[in-house]
C-alpha cells in the first residue's frame, strides 16, 4: 500500500501550527511589535519540512509525534529566523517570500533583524523548557547542542556567509556542496537526528546505551538526514529554474542574484541525477528499518519530486 | 578589610578571556570571515561584567569560578551579539564601540548581522555542551531557559525594540524602567541567577531541594540581580553624560540619538539618587550571606561608582 504522504503532511502541519501558536508569545504581549513580526513570518506559509522530518524520525525510532513538538517548533523558529535575515537589504534584499512581502518590507529593517534574533532565542527557550518534561535531560542537552551547532557559524549561519561571498563569483562543485551542506544540510540533518534522539531518550532505551549519536539506529538516521538534506537543496535549486509560480518568489531569482546553484555548476541533467543519487542514499540508510520508517521514505521521494 | 575588587576583576577577566578563546571557533576554521568577525567584537575590550557577576554569584552559593565558565562565556557571547546588532545602520548606526570601529564598519553589514547570529547560536552550543559536565543536566536546562528568556522578545531583544520605538518620543519613568529592565536588567539578573543555579546543582544540594529559582538563597540572589541590573543601567545613563573619553564612544551620544535616559527623565540628581537606592537594595538582598558574597557586594558598589 502506498504511504499517504499528503494526509501525513496535513496531520503533522496541523499539530505543528497549533504548537507554534502556543509556544510563541501572544501578539498582545509587551512589546507587541516584535511579537507581531515574529508571528507574521512564522505563519506566512511554509511546508514545515524540518518539523515533519523531526516527527517522522521520532516515529521511525519508536517515539511519537507529540512528544517532539517542542523540538519541531524550535526547528521551525530557527528556519524562519534565517529566512527573515537572509531577505534583509544587506543580504539577498528580497521583497517577496512565500508569496507575501518579506518581514522587513512590512515591519522595517530594525524590527525584522530583532524579530529574527527573538525567534532564535525563543527556539532555545522552548528547548530549555523541556526541563519540565519527563524525557532524559541529558538527551535534551545533546539535542540543544546539535541544533545550536547546526545553526551557528559552522552550520546555517556560516553557510549564508559562504553564500554571500560566492555571489557573482565562479564556484566549483566541492565548494558548492560545502556551502549547501552548511546552509541547508546541517539543520535538516539536525531535525532528523533530534527527533530520533528524543525517541531514544526513555529510561529503558537509555539503559541499553541509546542517545549516543553515531551508534546503531541513530547512525542510520544520521546518514538519512545528511542525504536528504543534500537532496533537498539540489531539488530547491532545480525548482528555482523550472518551478511554477506557486514557489512564492520570482522564478530565476537565484540566477538574477548570480547565485551558484547545482544546475549552474553541473547542468540541469547532472543536477537531476545528483538529486536522485542523494535520494537513493537516503532510502538506503533506512534498510534496517521496517514500516515505522515509511514516512521518512516517502518524504525523501517527495523532496526530489515536488513541484513547489 | 576592604575587598580587592580590582584584583578580583583581573583574575576573573583572565579566566573568562581564556575560556572565550577556547570556546569560540578558531579564526582559521571555515568560513574564516565569520569567525574573524565574531572574535573581533568579543575581544574588542569589555569589562566582562556579566561573566564576573555569574562567577561571583556561584561563589556566594558555595560554588567555584571555573565550573561556571561555560555559562560566563555564553553570557558574554549574547551580550556581544546584542552590541553588534544594536550598532547596525538600521539600529543605532554607531561607528565606534569600546574605542574601536564597530563590527559592520570593519566587516560590512551582512557579515556583522551574521556574526551576531553566530554568537547567539554559539552561546547555546556552549551551554548544550554541558551535557558532558558532571552537573545536574536538569539544572543546566533551567539555566538555558532563563538565559534564553532574558535574551529574547521579552528580554534584551524586546528592550531594543522599545528603545528604537522610544527614540525621539517623550517617555515616562515607568516606561523607561520597563525598557531598561528588558534591555539590560534581565540578562544581568540571569547572569547572577545562572551562576547561583550552577553552584546549587550538586547532588547533595539538589536532594535538599535546591535548583528552584524563587526559593531561599536563590530568591535573595535573584533580588540582588534585579537591583544590580537597574543600578547598572542608571549608572550607564549618567556616565553617558558625565563620562570621560575612556567610555570608548562619543559622550552625549544618547542625547544625540534622542534616547530617553534616567537623567533626561528624572534629572541628574534624581538619577544619582535612584542609582544609590538600587545599590542599597542589591546590598540588602545579601543580608543573609557572609563573606562569601563580598565580591557581589563590591560589584554593586563598583557599578554605581565607576567612572567608565
Amino acid at each position: 500500500m502506498q504511504f499517504d504522504l499528503e494526509h501525513y503532511f496535513k496531520e503533522c502541519q496541523a499539530l505543528v501550527n497549533e504548537a507554534l501558536d502556543s509556544s510563541l508569545p501572544k501578539k498582545e504581549l509587551h512589546p507587541p511589535k516584535v511579537h507581531e513580526a515574529m508571528r507574521y513570518s512564522i505563519f506566512a506559509g511554509g511546508k514545515r519540512i524540518r518539523p515533519i522530518l523531526c516527527m517522522a524520525a521520532s516515529e521511525a525510532c519508536g517515539g511519537g509525534r507529540r512528544e517532539v513538538l517542542p523540538i519541531a517548533c524550535a526547528l521551525e523558529m530557527i528556519h524562519t529566523f534565517s529566512l527573515i535575515h537572509d531577505d534583509l537589504p544587506a543580504m539577498d534584499d528580497d521583497s517577496l517570500r512565500r508569496g507575501v512581502p518579506t518581514n522587513h518590507k512590512v515591519f522595517g529593517e530594525a524590527v525584522a533583524i530583532l524579530a529574527g534574533d527573538a525567534l532564535l532565542s525563543q527556539a532555545f527557550l522552548v528547548l530549555g523548557k523541556l526541563k519540565d518534561s519527563l524525557r532524559d535531560p541529558r538527551c535534551v542537552l545533546e539535542i540543544i547542542y546539535h541544533i545550536a551547532s547546526a545553526t551557528g557559524s559552522m552550520g546555517m549561519v556560516g553557510g549564508q556567509v559562504l553564500d554571500m561571498e560566492a555571489e557573482g563569483n565562479a564556484i566549483d562543485l566541492p565548494a558548492l556542496r560545502k556551502l549547501h551542506q552548511l546552509k541547508t544540510g546541517r539543520l535538516i540533518a539536525a531535525s532528523v537526528l533530534s527527533g530520533a534522539l528524543m525517541a531514544e531518550a526513555t529510561d529503558q532505551k537509555l539503559a541499553a546505551g541509546a542517545c549516543q549519536p553515531g551508534s546503531g539506529r541513530l547512525a542510520a538516521i544520521e546518514s538519512y538526514g545528511e542525504a536528504v538534506g543534500l537532496a533537498f537543496q539540489i531539488a530547491d535549486d532545480i525548482l528555482d529554474i523550472v518551478g511554477g509560480s506557486d514557489l512564492g518568489k520570482d522564478i530565476g531569482s537565484d540566477a538574477e542574484n548570480k547565485k551558484a546553484t547545482y544546475p549552474s555548476v553541473m547542468g540541469m541533467e547532472g543536477a537531476k541525477k545528483a538529486a536522485n543519487i542523494a535520494k537513493e542514499e537516503a532510502l538506503g540508510s533506512l534498510n534496517g528499518f521496517g514500516p515505522e520508517a515509511d514516512a521518512l521514505r516517502a518524504i525523501a521521494e517527495f523532496i526530489v519530486e515536488r513541484r513547489k
